[in-house]
C-alpha cells in the first residue's frame, strides 16, 4: 500500500493510495490515533472513489461520528483504465437494450462478473487500512446503492468483519442469493418510482436478507433521487450498530 | 372543555379533561406558557388514550421536542362507555372470521364507520386545545397506527392544521381514497411480516398518499411488534416539520 499524497480540511484528512492496481482514498479525523470503526464506500456506477455523493457522506461519518472512511475505484471507473471485458459486455448489453431487451437481467449479471473481482479486491484493502494505527481493527460498515449495492451484496456476505450495511437500489435478480446468507443488520433504500430497478425486484432483495434486525426505507423519486433525509438516518445506523 | 386533574412529572404535566363525552389527556412541558407545535395521538384497537405505548411517545414528544401531546379514547374505549352499534357490529364479524371470512375487509368496513365519528370529535379536541394559553395555535402533527392509522387517514385528510403524520399498520382496503386526499408529509411504518395486515395491502396504503415527501419505513416482525428505533426516528420527522 502506498500513499501518494495527505491533506487536511475542516478537520478530515483524507489520504490516496494504491494497493497493487487498485486507487484508493482514506478520509481519517484530522490527528487521530488509535482504532475506529471504518466504514467502506461502493460508489455507483459511471462514478469514482471521490464521486461528490461518496465524498460528502465520508465526511460526514469523520466529522460526525469520529469513523475511518475508505473508498476505492471499481474495474473500468475513476483512475482505473478501461476493462476491454467489462466494455465488450457494456456495449453488447446496450445494443440488447436498444433491440428490446429487459435491463434488469443484463445489470444483474454484469454485477455478479464485476464482483468476483471485487470483493477479493476490497478484502484486500480492508486487510491493509486496518493495519494503520490512526484506523486499526475496529469494527466495519459498508455503503452502497445501485452498483454499490450489486456488488455491495455479494461483499457483505463473504466478509465476516463487517457489522452493519446500508444498501439500495439494487434488486433480487442480482443479489438475492449473496443477500440469504447476510444476517448483520440491513438499512435498505428504495426508490419507490426507480425507473432501473422495478419495484417488486427492490422489495424482493429486501425480503431475501436473513438479517434478523433490516430496515427499508423506501421515498418517492427516481433510481437518482435518494433524499437528503436519509444521510442522517444513515449516520444514526451506523453510530448505533458500530458506535 | 373540563379539567378534572393536573399532575407533574419529571418534566412533564399531564392534564385529564372531558370535552362533551369525549375523556382525553393533555400532556405538556412542565411550567410552559405560549404557543407550541401539538401531536394528536391515536391509539390503537382494544387499547386507551393511556395505553403504555402512548404514555412514551407522549412523554418523549413533550421532553425532546417541547411539543404539546393530545390523546382521547376512541368510542367504546377506555373510560367511554361500551357503543351498543359497535359491539354488535364486533360481535358479528368475529362469527365471519370463525366462519373462514376475510379479516381485512372487515376491519376496513368497520374503521371507516368509526372515522365518521371521530374526525368530528377530534376536530373539535384541537378547537379546544388549541385556545388553551400553554399550547395555542402552532403546528399540528398527528400519530396513529392500526386502529389509530384506520381513524387517522381520514382525520389527516379532513383537517388542514395537520402539517405532518407518522401512520402505520393499515392496509389501502379500509384507506386509499383519503390517503389519495393527504399532501403533507407522512412516515408509513409497515411490518414485513403483519399477520392482521397483508403486506400488498400495507404498500398500497404507502402508494396511495398523493404527498410529495412520504417515508416508507417496513422492519421484520408481526403487528404489534415495531421496533423501538423507530420512536427516534419519529421524533426526529415531528421536529424537522414541526419544529
Amino acid at each position: 500500500m502506498r500513499f501518494s499524497s495527505a491533506t487536511s480540511s475542516d478537520g478530515v484528512c483524507e489520504q490516496l493510495f494504491t494497493l497493487g492496481e487498485i486507487p484508493g482514498v482514506l478520509w481519517t479525523p484530522e490527528g487521530s490515533s488509535g482504532a475506529r470503526p471504518l466504514i467502506l464506500v461502493g460508489h455507483g456506477g459511471g462514478q469514482h472513489k471521490k464521486a461528490r455523493g461518496i465524498v460528502a457522506r465520508a465526511r460526514r461519518f469523520v466529522t460526525e461520528c469520529g469513523f475511518g472512511v475508505v473508498a476505492v475505484d471499481v474495474p473500468g471507473h475513476g483512475d482505473r483504465p478501461k476493462d476491454e471485458e467489462y466494455d465488450r459486455i457494456a456495449t453488447e448489453n446496450q445494443a440488447r437494450v436498444a433491440a428490446g431487451e429487459e435491463l434488469a437481467p443484463m445489470i444483474a449479471g454484469f454485477q455478479a462478473l464485476v464482483a468476483r473481482q471485487t470483493v477479493p479486491e476490497w478484502q484486500a484493502v480492508l486487510d491493509e487500512v486496518q493495519q494503520l494505527e490512526h484506523v486499526g481493527a475496529g469494527p466495519v460498515g459498508y455503503w452502497g446503492v445501485s452498483l454499490g449495492c450489486g456488488l455491495g451484496v455479494p461483499f457483505v456476505a463473504a466478509e465476516p468483519r463487517v457489522r452493519a450495511a446500508v444498501l439500495g437500489l439494487g434488486g433480487a435478480l442480482a443479489s438475492a442469493d449473496a443477500a440469504a446468507r447476510i444476517t448483520v443488520p440491513v438499512e435498505f433504500l428504495l426508490q419507490w418510482d426507480d425507473e432501473r430497478v422495478p419495484r417488486a425486484q427492490g422489495l424482493a432483495l429486501f425480503d431475501a436478507f436473513a438479517s434478523a434486525e433490516k430496515t427499508l426505507h423506501a421515498n418517492p423519486g427516481k433510481h437518482g433521487e435518494l433524499p437528503a433525509f436519509e444521510l442522517d438516518s444513515t449516520l444514526r445506523f451506523f453510530a448505533r450498530h458500530l458506535g
